[in-house]
């Protein structure tokens, strides 16, 4: 198949349209990204990678750092994360409170606010505290990226903490459960360090490949997590990867994915490639929306699909 | 692989489990079903076919029939079905009429009964009247399993209009949204004719083929629905094919299935085979407990899953 | 207290208000009634009335019929109702099914649709049948307004029977909960037939003063209901007279009574006197918009107020 | 009427009941006190006292004191004050984040955990800082009990502070919906103080005053607030005053009141006099058990009721 001019076809059609969605605003420093930008990049297994537009370009990975440190408290806590955290999909919008009350503090899955939370939560026990929890998460996704020189943005993460009360809210929840071990404060910074990460679509289509190939890495050999873990967590993309739009996304795209509110998408082909698709203009779910989009027409165009 | 040898290992397993589950019990026709019975059976593209345990045993499809509903429904009226059904997980019970009051009549997908009521309305509206649209269900049913004798269990039938309060407080619901055409009891009697049909794993494991061939029946040719529809709908399913365990059963299988309150479980995979495992005793959310185990096991042993 | 000119100010002061709110619309019986109208009565515990505007003519007493079956069935059922009913106001709308499902079938209070639609259901279960009940209910508001010639609109109940599909979701709801004895279409007609009462300001002034004095018709002598039982009717008009705007009116009148979507809302004012005011047109909560202002002035004007 | 007389049996009555309720127990100062303890008093307008049992006992006030918070909120604000808060009954526990989330932050009654926030924090911006709000709610409530001596207890609101999450949770909903001034742990700090205040039933008896008589000190003449104030004080206690348990208090007992976990419950009998109850053990809406079974026998007893 030749994915290269897959890609210029699929830029070239969402080049096309006029709307391009709305770019995330309650933080400045993502609201002042341009939205005519639009990057595409799949990596195969033996490290060959294609890519279209904007795809050196840095952008702020935000909810897919989600995908990371579920697979990371998934290695270290096995079944045990489940005691704190579900895997059904919600149904309420990503930062409810409402099904968090009613079920008493458990989040629905690790890719809502409250259940990244919580993983967050679980690593920093885990590490014994929250600098060497950043540290490894960090580390983690070096790895998986081959790309030492991925860090944060301390301007995203330090607006994000004067804007993330709603995330402060789900986390005291949380805590008044008994359902979180640290202190409130100090979970929420390190959530949103690792959500301020930045990345751009060849770096991460390329750290998805451990999970399109049974929690190894095809390129290194690297063993990250069992074959088990590893389906477990596209599973879980599935059903929970895009907020309340997951139905909607695995019904129109019908591979695993997960989305970020930076305009980021990363898509694992299960024993073939991973795929990252960015467009910072998102669409009413909080999805990107030129994104979404995109990888339908990949879908369509290749036939690639799990069903 | 040796498939006969997996589903009698597969059976063996389960019957040494003590804990069956528990018969559904809230019409007297399936409470009196014994628990212990359980059946697998399992159909290639090529008709072959292997079975273990009680696999000739008729039992009430009940929300199993809702994917060959939602299949019509979507062969008739394409992407119009979607002005009055949604395809996103509930998060919710099957039977709750909050999240259908909260989105004004909408029911959220196909498979949550007040979706499968809606589904049920938009064939009669097509076919001009429920007996018409009844027919045809069973004609559908009959031709996809290559079995003419199926047919639905009047006590069965009856006995749920009888304790059918809930469904009809559903579908008045969605009606007094102006999101059903003809008449609620009309609607709902077809509703639980079709729930109320008998089949066993082997009709219902040759009736899956369509969908694991993008809607060709891979026996005798016939083309039911396109490859996105066959495709769209085992996305469905595995979204919401299992109520509020639907993330579970993707988790736990990693196959697009749809259970239903009589203990069956048909389940799809793609390009490969239809299952169908039936074990009357139900977990704690109405899904076939050795049903769901069985499936797990066939998932371990097999490797197959769609991640 | 000279109450005529009170009467008259207010009327002046109301028929200067350009706002006079929305007819109700989902009956076209309602829909066409003028919504200029205004009228006002209060009636003495001596038998005097005052009265200002459109006081003679006949509307739709809907809700407030809540307040006179939960009168007989509190007569009848003492604290058994309480069983089945609560007391509590909903802090939702008045047809509100999320409440209900939650709270087990148990309807929240009698003033809510479900609650007085159980209050019905207890009421024909009392009397052996509907047609009995219904003679029964009427006989009473004629005892209690004086007047003989009280009586329903035929076109309005049948009206509300072809609209009715939200009362019959919350009454299947309820039957589904074993919370309703009787056939679901059954309760629900003898329900329309007693909101379909047509009565004037007059009338319904005078039908309050038991409410005002101790349960015993201050003109005549007869003794409907206990002092006990008077004073708890008027807690519960007053904790959940008019729906979700409740606290509202408690605070603005700080009288109890009970709104109705004809338009009419009547008030007890303890040991003093009845009062009702008729506008069709309502506020956003379903509320006469000029009624409750009217009783606002009235109770600023006269320092009557149970605070 | 002979008051001491009434208050003796009264006392006598409860102390014959063997459920003496369940004292709160989510921090430890209040876990520790000693359930059989009752006390009540009532103070007529001439400042005539009757008491009973432990009415000298100091008690945590907890929300009883948001009646004093809104008296002056109210003052400051007036009808401002509505912009940021309802005054309708919530019909959801005290402590819900539910309705708070789908009523964008603004909460339904000042009496309500997410109200009494709010309050504290229009305190805070109307006397500039959190220190001064402070000294100006204790001096308010100085002065309407006549107790120079009223302070709070440190330990309680230490110990409430580390056991604040879902109050912070609330807090944090709040502001992330804009509807708080002032630095969130800085509100909950003050709020926590005012709960903490210690008084007995004498005081607290006394201190309802203002509101029986129309915003003014029957006693010394000091006007607090407005009449209309007054009254509209009185009818958010009446329909919002006991949490989800408000409308069984207007049903049984008739007269506006303010429950605290502390066990206490301060009434008001307009134009009459202000009443205290005390005793520790709950019933389990989180309302005194024997206090409310205490006023529903002096109501029954005295026949004082608003109704």
């Amino acid at each position: 198949m030749n994915y290269q001019l897959i890609l210029d076809e699929i830029a070239h059609e969402v080049s096309c349209l006029s709307n391009k969605g709305k770019v995330a605003d309650y933080i400045p420093a993502l609201a002042n990204v341009d939205p005519e930008q639009f990057g595409m990049s799949l990596t195969l297994f033996d490290g060959t990678q294609y890519s279209v537009g904007d795809s050196n370009t840095l952008f702020s990975i935000q909810s897919i750092s989600k995908v990371f440190t579920f697979t990371l408290a998934l290695k270290f806590y096995s079944t045990n994360l489940y005691k704190r955290i579900g895997r059904e999909p919600s149904g309420d919008p990503f930062n409810s409170l409402v099904q968090l009350e009613y079920e008493h503090g458990i989040p629905r899955n690790p890719f809502i606010n409250a259940g990244a939370i919580n993983v967050t939560d679980a690593l920093i026990s885990y590490f014994g505290n929250s600098t060497k929890a950043s540290e490894e998460i960090f580390q983690f996704i070096r790895d998986i990226s081959d790309e030492t020189s991925v860090n944060c943005s301390k301007i995203v993460a330090t607006s994000e903490m004067d804007h993330g009360f709603r995330n402060m809210a789900l986390a005291n929840l949380m805590k008044s459960f008994n359902n979180l071990d640290n202190d409130v404060y100090d979970i929420i910074q390190t959530y949103f360090r690792h959500c301020a990460i930045e990345m751009n679509t060849k770096m991460l289509s390329r750290a998805m490949l451990y999970l399109a190939n049974h929690g190894v890495d095809p390129i290194n050999g690297m063993v990250h997590i069992t074959e088990q873990q590893a389906k477990r967590i596209n599973a879980v993309m599935l059903t929970c990867g895009h907020y309340d739009a997951s139905g909607d996304f695995a019904f129109h795209v019908g591979l695993p994915g997960k989305s970020g509110v930076g305009g980021g998408i990363a898509v694992v082909v299960p024993q073939k490639m991973g795929i990252c698709v960015w467009s910072p203009g998102l669409n009413a779910q909080g999805n990107s929306l030129l994104g979404t989009i995109a990888l339908e027409l990949f879908a369509t165009k290749t036939g690639m699909s799990i069903f």
